[in-house]
């Protein structure tokens, strides 16, 4: 299962330059628009992505989900908040959702893998981990 | 304009009470999970709500988004986390979110005109407001 | 309240007949097969009016659910399985159906009580009831 | 392509263990709520999952019309009102529908063969076949 | 009807005023990419308020449609192109998108109507027609 | 990933020839209709077909993606041409359209890649490119 995750980033990754590449002033407005509204304000990061992962998953995207799971769990997110947010998300949704929530439990067991492992890594060579966040 | 709001609790109590009484036991099953989900638990009834507000939001259902801006009032969020909460909105949903976001703007104004009114009135006669949750 | 359902069959009747007139051949052969597909067939007629009316709801149209309870009202729908269709529609859907199902359990009230003047004007003339459907 | 609804089955299986292993009291309420309005009532159980894979298309969820396709196959649908079914769906959801419906005619036939094979199965030993459904 | 386009004008005005005026940062800059996109590019104004008809429209927002309905005609759309460009709507959106048409002809017939007194009171005094467009 | 494209024609081919082989007389004419109302008009064809390409990023469905993407491509849709309309796209859609865009630009680059193959194979046997137009 590991290589979702890293499947996600990569193509992520090689298609946003592309994009950005290859495309126009509006575009890359609208990524950096994209990138400052989820930052600390009034209102926290954690919250902001969290809010990011529930309009994701009621308009039933896979990749956005993926992405702000990746994103809350970064902030501290723990799975018992991630069950409360996916209550919110299948009440307003509907049975709908059910299938994305099927694979946010998987994407999410991944995650968490992966951090359990970053963290022996890290306990082993004394370094902080890296912020997977590189829109 | 502060009729809207009142019109808004008046066909919203006497349609649910309705919805209840000509209805079967799924439909108040599920009126029941719909109230459960948003309660304190791991993440705060703010949170929660604030997270219905969004997806209510990028689903572009105004009554929703009138409830929860009410609830959402209720548990104290102020307007700058409101404009925040926004900010999440248009960056997901696009500019098709935008008219919601006009009409919310001025429920809004609505909520906070009536709240003022009414601690005035509550400073008056000692009494605690009343909660406007009444689902 | 007996206004909306008049207004709702004035404006209807007088836009279609102008969206007819000014447009072409392929609106013409849309509104022709959006006819068809719900007579009577491998499914009966009323099979088909509540899947219209189930696909109406969770798609968020007040007008197309309108249409659709007219209809099924017409080929003898009756309440209690209007509801375990509203039990379909809010467990696909979620609760962002609730304000649109608030608004059809009103618009099912006027349906009968329009029917209940019917038969009793039927009654006393000896005359058929005049089908809705104006398509 | 036998592996498919194979493969569906086993990673919804597995899933919705970890969803309601890992989930709160509400998310079982929603699966169980989730079950219960297609059970026989005043419409019959095989209207209702119709109505079920109906909403699924004009949302355009694959699994989830995955799903509905296997239980109106187990309520006895015949192809030709699968495909009185789905030309409500291409009416009410347009053109964008198509992409669903093409995969929706490959899945069902994956499911004709597969009851032909049971069939073939079960008058060899005796046996009743086992129920498709295991939410 | 003549007040409907004007009443979309005054609350659009006031309320677009109050967002941006209680907003931050973000949303202004999210209202000035909206007002970009729109303008000769490689594509021509015209092409791209097209564009943006057709996807308010499949996305069913009737105060996107009317906004869209009002710059096209200043490019000079005429009533011909605007029925193709309906087609296009039904085709992919499907008969959910009816009832915005039915608004969406009415709402033109005012703007057409509204034209054409203003080019009479423009032949009266020799002034050119101020632009509708004021986001 | 040159292998994308074809089996997105093989499998498009196949499965509308079976919904169409088993499908009924309303199918058939919804898939005439479909092709009619992207034909020049009023409108040029390419056009439609951008118009085709918005609509379907909108409503975030990935084949009808790739099959406006060749059409347009077909009518000569340069790709400076196509960022703007993936402007249009994320401004009124938000960033719930960017995973589409991406398989876009990924889809995009590989219809080049084709079309430049196919004219060196032109150019060496004084042949004309056959259109992949084939619904």
């Amino acid at each position: 299962m590991a290589g979702k995750l890293d499947a996600f980033h990569e193509f992520r990754s090689r298609m946003n330059e592309k994009l950005l590449g290859k495309g126009n002033l509006q575009l890359k407005r609208f990524f950096n628009l994209d990138s400052q509204v989820y930052t600390d304000g009034a209102l926290s990061s954690q919250v902001k992505e969290l809010m990011g992962l529930v309009a994701s998953a009621v308009l039933r995207c896979d990749d956005c989900i993926t992405y702000h799971l990746l994103r809350c769990a970064e902030e501290g997110v723990t799975d018992e908040e991630f069950f409360e947010a996916f209550n919110v998300i299948f009440v307003v949704g509907g049975s709908i959702t059910i299938p994305h929530l099927r694979r946010a439990v998987e994407t999410l067991e991944e995650i968490r893998e992966k951090n359990t492992k970053g963290e022996k890594a890290k306990r082993g060579n004394g370094q902080k981990g890296k912020r997977v966040k590189n829109k």
